[in-house]
This record gives structure tokens, sequence and C-alpha cells, in this order.
């Protein structure tokens, strides 16, 4: 029973690029109904098969540097030349319909949502080695030595800022690391502040003062 | 992969009498290996069927006063006339092994264990309408209408202090609430300051600093 005034909980997942991220959040948003995931905004190019307000929002490079002037963003980078933002607009309205919301980003947008919404919960998460990163972004092994060595020591540089995370969650095991993305969804929407809005007739009458 | 210097979690978990508590806890402690539950101690009689160290540390009014002078305990409440009380040096010692411990108290037990151990996490467990409880507490019907009275007026002053807790789970299906006390009690051990401890050479490893 959804009521009034309950509000959603800003999930930031962060991770390497090579730890699984991508998979498990289509997976939690899958067996997860209350999670929402944003659309992110971006300048670059659409490509075939995607879908303007699917697989992102596309806008020029003037509208972008006109929303960043407005504030419109609650994180937005420069990545190779395009922007990438989460508008702050819609992550608000979702959350305020008591919605979760998921942003998939990395930890410099996970530093500012967090200065902008300090009450978002951030997971970091790792794959189960150093080996098995260094596996996965060689990959078929079709690329040039500098551009691994570009990824890796960007990967690096992303794991370097893990404590700044609330949970970490280690991918060994795919459908250990659902399990615990999904259980820290579940807890959060049982604190005592979420849950208050929830049940409060229910706690003013188990209290007699209903 | 334990490691010296991990650190388990103190789960407090209290409830008005009639909420399924103990039947929650006892699930949980099958379920999940890594919860282990608190022993007493009591200077109420043994009763048939119990053994000393297994349901409680039986011991005497005035071994129970001086462990109490001797702040052995982390909490202890005087129950018509018996002492109750949980020994704070088998709590911090099976906390520094890593293992994870449940303590079933009341609010006033809580409120002393936060104290002592802020770093806790306390859980309140409810039925889910003041109507289940009344039903639950009459039960058989055949206490005395003042004995059932009491026992309703200690619920509703149990449950003004749900607020206290950080946690608040609704018994109304017992599945889905011993689901919400597990997805609890795993989130906690994936809370970063947790996982630093369990992973460090996994991050600094990924951080290109092993």
């Amino acid at each position: 029973m959804s009521q009034a005034g309950e509000q959603g909980t800003l999930f930031v997942i962060s991770a390497p690029s090579g730890a699984g991220k991508t998979s498990l959040v289509s997976e939690m948003l899958r067996q997860d109904s209350r999670l929402g995931v944003s659309v992110s905004h971006t300048t670059r190019p659409m490509r075939e098969g995607e879908q303007n307000g699917v697989n992102y929002h596309f806008v020029s490079r003037d509208e972008f540097e006109a929303m960043i002037a407005r504030g419109d963003f609650l994180e937005h980078a420069d990545v190779f030349g395009n922007y990438y933002g989460t508008s702050q607009v819609w992550v608000r309205e979702t959350l305020a319909t008591g919605q979760d919301v998921i942003l998939e980003i990395d930890w410099q947008g996970a530093e500012q949502v967090r200065r902008l919404i300090p009450e978002c919960v951030s997971i970091f998460i790792v794959p189960p080695s150093a080996e098995a990163l260094r596996q996965r972004l060689v990959g078929r092994g079709t690329d040039a030595p500098d551009v691994v060595e570009r990824r890796l020591a960007e990967a690096e540089e992303e794991c370097r800022h893990a404590a700044e995370f609330d949970y970490l969650v280690v991918n060994d095991d795919f459908s250990v690391a659902l399990a615990d993305l999904l259980a820290i969804a579940r807890s959060h929407r049982l604190t005592m502040g979420v849950q208050q809005v929830r049940h409060a007739s229910l706690l003013s009458g188990l209290s007699g003062r209903s």
C-alpha cells in the first residue's frame, strides 16, 4: 500500500568496466518491479537499433550545455568528447512517486549525486580478482595493446574510489552477486524512515494511539 | 575467506509479544549459518527439559548481582522478580571472531545495548494489525481478562518504541517477513566497512596497489 509521502530510494551503482555491472543491473530490474532505471541524456550520435527516450535521450551539444547551465543534471560527464548526464527532474519526480531508481554511473558521477542527494545508497561492484578483471578487459585480444592498457588504468582508477561507496559486492558468482544486490535494495525498503511513512496508521494503531 | 580483524554484526531484535519474533528468529538461525544467538543468564528456576548453557545460563541472585556490579552485562532486566541478562564478554568475543549475533530483547534492553555497542543493527517486528495482535494475545481465551489486558498494555508500550529501531519488519506473511530479516542480515555483511576488511587484498590488487 503506497501512501502519499512515500519516497523511493536512489541506488547509485558503479564498477570498473569488466565487473559485470550492466548484466547484474538488467537482471535486478527484471526481478524487482519496484526498481526503475534512469535514461541518460547524451550528445553522442544514435546508433543503429537505438531509440530516443529508451536507450538515451539524444540531444545536441547546445541543448546539453543549456541544460548544464540550468542545473538540470544530477550528474554529467564529458567522455571522449560526448556528454552524458542524468536528469535531476526525472530522478526526483520518480523518487517522489515511491519508486526506487538505479543510476549506473562512474565514481565521479556518484560523487556529484551524493552532494545533491546525500540519502542515496551507493554500491560498488568488483570482479573477484585483478586477474579476472584483466582477462575481461583484454577480451578477444583484438584491441591494440595501448587501448587495453588505457582500459586497465581506468578500471584501477575507478577501484581506488570503492571506499567512498556504502556497499561492496564481489561478482564472483553471478547469482550470488545478484542476490546480494537484491538484498541491499530489499533491506533499504525496510528502514524505519521508509516504513514509518508506509505503515504510519499500523504503527499508531499498535501503540494504542489510533 | 575470514581474515583477522573481521568483525561480526550485532542484530538486536525486538517485538511486542504475539508478533512471531521467536519463530522468525529460530528460522533465521536455521537458514543462515553465519548467525548465532546469545544464551542469556537468568535467575529463574530451570524448567523440566531445559539445559544449563543451552536454554539459559542458570545462576543465583547473588551471582547475577555480582555480575551486574562488575558490568558483565550488555543489558539486563528484572522481569516479575527474575533477572535476565546478556553477557557482554560472550557477545564481544563472538563478534570478534567474525560471527554475527542476534539478541532477542525488549525495547529497554535494546536501548542499553545501543549505548554500549552503537554500531549494532536493531530491528523491530510487528504483527499486520492491532486486531491480529489482540487475537494472538487473547489466545485460547483461557487467561483472566486482567492478564490479557496487561499483555496488551505491554505490547502497546513496546510498539511505542518502534521508531528507535533501524528497521521495521511487518510479519503478515511468515515467509515474506523471514526473507526481509535475511535480506537485512545479508546486506549488512556487504557494507563497505565489513567488506573492506574481508576483501582488503582484492581491493588493493584491483587498484593496482598490491
